[in-house]
Formats: C-alpha cells, sequence, structure tokens
C-alpha cells in the first residue's frame, strides 16, 4: 500500500472532456440557463470527478470514526467521555440521528472504533483501534507520528474497502467527546487565525468552559509547538485519531476519483489536513453544511467550498453529508432525468418563437 | 363553500399540547440539545401543525397552477408566452424538473391549467381555466375581482380533493412566463418597497430589460392604483390567475392544517397575499428556499419565515419546494425514530457520569 504522502501525490485533475459534456447538456434541459443553480454546478462537478456525463450513485455510504481524546480531562466538554463508546453502540444498534438519516437517504452506515478509550465489540463494528483513546495534548503530543500515520493506513483502507464494493458517493463521520477542541487546533495551526475564532461551544458549554477551552487549546499549541508546515506533526500533537483516520478516507477517496461529502468541524478539520497534503483534494469534496461551530467557516473559506446545507446543525457524526446527499442526487437526477428542449418541443430562448 | 375571507378567519392556531410535547421528546433524544438545529424547529412546527406528537407525511403531493400574463406584450421577459403551454405538457409528460425532484421525494405532481392562453387537453391535467390569460396589467387590471375570486376557489377546490385523499404535506409552484412581473408588482404594493428594490431578471434578462420591466410594473401600478389595504384588489389588478389559485391552496390548507411548503418568488407573492388575509397562515408555512429573485428574500421577511436551502435556484414550478420536503422528512424522521437516552443506555449531561 502506498503511503499517505505517496497517494496524496497521484490525485489527478478533474475529466475536463466529461465535464463540458455535462455543460453542453445543462444547455439543453428544458430550463432557463442556471436557473437551477448549485445543483447544476454540482452535477457538472460530478461528472468530472467520475468522467460520466451523466453519472449516478446508486451506492452511497458513511464511514463514522470514532476515537476518544486525552485532553478531556481538561474539562473542555459538556458531556462525559464514556459518551464516545455508549454513542458507538447506539450507530450499531440503529439509534442515532446519522442511522435515521441513513436509512432515509439509502446510504450504508459503517463505524470504526480508531481510537475509542474502552473495549468494544460487536458483529458490525470495524475494530481498528490504533490506541484506547489520544493522550492529553495539553500536557503533550496526543499521539506519535506512527500512530497518525496508522490512523490515516486505516482510513485508506477502509475507504478501499468501498471502492471495491462499488461505492459512488461517500459522506464522512466522527464521533469523540472532545474532538471539537482536537478540531479547533488544528484549524488555529493550519489557518494562523487565532484560537479564540476558530474555537465553538462544542456539544454546549458555557462562557466561563468557553474561555477555558480556548485556553487549553493556546497551552496545547504552546506546549508542543507543531510544525504548521508539516500537517502530519500537526495531526500528531494536537490532533485526535478520527481526525486521522478521516484525512485518509479523504486522500484515498479523491485518488480513487470517489467524490467525499463533509460534514461539520471534525470533518472539515480533516479535510483541512488533506488539503495542506495537496489542494487538488478539493475538486472532490462537497461541503454538506455548514456547523454552528465558528472554525468551520474559516475551514470552508479556506477550501473554497460552499457548503449545500445551512440548518444550524452541530451534532456531527456525519448527519450534515448524509443529509445533503438528497441535494447530490437532486442535481445527478435532473441532470440525467429531464427532457431537452428538443425532446419536449420546449421553446429555447435562443431560438424566439 | 366557504368564501375565501371566510375561510381565512377559520385558521387555528398550533396545537400547544402537541407542541409541548414534541419539545418534550426532543429533549429526550442521544443528542446534545438543540444539536440538530432547524430540524428540531421543524418537528415541533409540524407536531403544532398536526396535532400530532409524532407526525408522519406518507402522501406528499406538489400543486403546479400555470397561466399567462398579458402583460408579456410589454417584453418584461426573456421567454415567449408560448413557452407557458409547451412547459405545461412537458409536465405532464414527466420531462421537466419539477417532475423529476418530485419522482425523487415521492411527491405527486398536480398539474393545473387556471389560466394558459393557449386550448390544452391532457388526461392528466385538471382543467380550471378562468380566463385565457390575464389582460396587460400595463394597460389595465389584469383581471376582473370575480376572476380572482374563481382562482382563488379553484385554488380551495384543489386544496380539498387532496384533503380527501390524505395528502399530508404540500408543496406548491407555478408556471407562467411573465409571472415574477406580476410577483414583483404585489410585492411593491402589499410591503410598500419600491419597485427597483422588488424585481429580478426573471429567467433572464440582460440590464436594458430589467429598466424596461421596472418601468412597466411601475406604470401598471400607476395606472390601475391597487388599494393596498385590500389583497384581493391588488390581485385582481397586478396579480395572475395561477397566484390567485396559489393563495385559495395556501388558506384553505392552512384551514385544514395541511402543512405546505412554499417554492421561491412566485409562490412566496400568493404567500404574501394569504398573510395579508390573515397573518395567522405562516404557522403552516414552510419556505422551501430563497430564490435569487431580490424580492423574493423581502416577502420572507415580511413573512418571518427562514428558508430552509439556499442554492440559489429561480426555477419555479414548485422545485426548491419539493427538494425541502427532504429537509422536512429528516427533520421528522429523527424526532420520530431516534432512541431516547433511556433507551441506549447514554449518559445525558444532566445526569452526568
Amino acid at each position: 500500500m502506498k503511503s499517505i504522502l505517496e497517494l496524496a501525490k497521484t490525485i489527478s485533475p478533474l475529466d475536463r472532456v466529461a465535464t463540458e459534456q455535462a455543460v453542453a447538456r445543462q444547455l439543453q434541459l428544458t430550463k432557463p440557463t442556471g436557473s437551477l443553480g448549485r445543483l447544476e454546478a454540482i452535477a457538472i462537478q460530478m461528472a468530472g470527478i467520475t468522467g460520466e456525463i451523466l453519472p449516478i450513485v446508486p451506492l452511497k455510504a458513511v464511514v463514522v470514526m470514532a476515537a476518544d481524546h486525552g485532553v478531556t480531562d481538561e474539562g473542555v466538554s459538556a458531556y462525559p467521555a464514556a459518551v464516545t463508546p455508549q454513542m458507538v453502540y447506539n450507530f450499531l444498534q440503529g439509534g442515532a440521528a446519522i442511522n435515521v438519516l441513513s436509512r432515509q437517504a439509502e446510504a450504508e452506515v459503517i463505524v470504526v472504533d480508531i481510537g475509542v478509550a474502552a473495549e468494544l465489540a460487536h458483529p458490525r463494528l470495524l475494530s481498528r483501534k490504533i490506541r484506547m483513546g489520544t493522550a492529553n495534548m495539553a500536557l503533550g503530543p496526543a499521539m506519535s507520528r506512527e500512530e497518525a500515520l496508522q490512523a490515516m493506513t486505516v482510513g485508506i483502507d477502509v475507504l478501499e474497502s468501498l471502492t471495491k464494493r462499488d461505492v459512488d458517493l461517500l459522506a464522512i463521520g466522527e464521533m469523540g467527546i472532545g474532538n471539537t477542541t482536537a478540531a479547533s487546533a488544528i484549524t488555529a495551526s493550519l489557518t494562523g487565525v487565532p484560537v479564540e475564532l476558530v474555537t465553538g461551544r462544542g456539544t454546549g458549554i458555557n462562557d466561563e468552559q468557553f474561555a477555558h477551552k480556548v485556553q487549553v487549546i493556546e497551552r496545547a499549541l504552546a506546549h508542543n509547538q507543531p510544525d504548521v508546515n508539516d500537517p502530519i506533526d500537526v495531526l500528531t500533537k494536537v490532533g485526535g485519531l478520527e481526525i486521522a483516520g478521516l484525512v485518509g478516507v479523504i486522500i484515498a477517496a479523491a485518488a480513487q476519483r470517489i467524490p467525499v461529502v463533509l460534514d461539520g468541524f471534525i470533518s472539515g478539520a480533516a479535510a483541512l489536513v488533506a488539503f495542506s497534503l495537496n489542494p487538488a483534494v478539493c475538486d472532490y469534496l462537497f461541503a454538506g453544511h455548514v456547523s454552528v461551530e465558528r472554525g468551520h467557516q474559516i475551514i470552508l473559506e479556506k477550501l473554497d467550498l460552499s457548503p449545500l446545507l445551512d440548518l444550524e446543525l452541530r451534532l456531527g457524526e456525519g448527519t450534515g453529508a448524509v443529509l445533503a446527499m438528497h441535494i447530490i442526487e437532486a442535481a445527478l437526477r435532473t441532470h440525467r432525468e429531464m427532457a431537452t428542449f428538443g425532446e419536449a418541443g420546449v421553446s429555447n430562448r435562443e431560438e424566439g418563437e
């Protein structure tokens, strides 16, 4: 298997021929040019990603990576760390929001334990634990560089197993109490924006807890001094195992020309790391939604991605990404199924009447 | 049958008991409170509309009303008026964007000829033509008050036939070359905002054509002097038959506690008229999306509705409304199907760990 850095180099540009053919088709459909707005742009991008003029996405999946964060020792989250394994079981039993939304979108939910700080066993769980949660980044690096690389390899493996099953459209999500703290630290490092401006309320903390969270992140950055020119060093020192896993998924998907729908702030932080490895990755990404976590908007601006939905979600799990699949599906269906002016006998503007 | 004014008076407030029970249920679902953002609010509003704690919407439909506009004689549109009947046949043959998106959302498409300026016949067409298009509002009233009332009655009839078939969720859409001109005139009249600020590019006109369109609308308003305190007078003088029909649909739906998803600027103008008849109607409305037509944003502000989608659509037909049905469905499914903290054995914040 290729390393993450080798794989990142293999990402190719969009298929220009398919893109141009998709643009030409859009001009023939029975609607004023441009009147389907972003749906048209999505269909054209999907043509460029897949190399098909009329792409379809019969097989959809969401990869949910779960891991714990030693930094919860600092009291940065409103929920106890024990919620991570509890929610993993909830995912496996089909009771979480991501399960419900995935049933609606007809997407398979793939749950990966990449670093939950508890022994987990379930027939549907993909057990690829690197370690029992990260170390507390306020005191030292969250993990070793070797562990970060291993976690990215897990992501590559997961993506490649999905490719073998012909998954056409992938959403990514995560679960990990404390992971907005890691996402903020990564975002501050890789964008240069002050910690205070990329930190939010996570699952719900008050003003005092927010000030404390900012201080913990600043301490972690000061203590670890991640090399901002080395995204893997940032991931190692202030990242998380699920975030590293998602970086692997994103890079491998782009390399294999599989479109990825991002979720919120955490998956956005993974995309930011992937972008830092190779900016070409962005051609393969859709921003499912914009989270109320303020750091997420900053990431989307950096990646030049415009969110498909803005519904004030802040749950993670992949919920916003899977919800956005309906929009992508709508774009592909209109692109494929609408009648052309010729087929329907409708006058086009250019033809006059 | 009740008149539109009588019917408007029968709209009742949301069911407070069902609303409160829905709020209580949201607090028990396995997610941080508020983390599903607007999905939570939608589910709660739907509970209030239907009186059910766990509402479902198995039967969805979109009513597409089509009519022509005499004001197209003034050259206000990029497309010839002949496109209205051509597109009606496209709807009936399943080739238009609204057909594709309705298949995806599993919504039935109901096409109503309420005033197309051509003889139309098709087994699936609901022929309720009031007249062969409106008169040119730049020269005189678009229709008579009697015709406006008849068109609203058509809308009431259509809604009542859907109620008999137990439709749970309704989208509304329209087709009518020239109807953004009527929508702008209505919006300027009923909001007091200058014509220039509520007028857009419709299906696509250039700067010169835009200035001309504004001038035509100003002329129509100056000539007809609609009584801004009488929404039916506004509809009569500068409205459209499909807009009047949709007013009837909206009022009748609210009276029968059926939720209505609005589409863009034209259906928004119909909602503005309905709101002027009874502001209580808004409790039963969802703004499917915000159109790029600038007048639409002004209407949504006036109605205090926040759009579910913002995808730069400007097609009409009901496309944005039907697309938003996926969001409403997601709200209801998460509300109904998610496990509670107790069921899943997940620690709630308040309980600690």
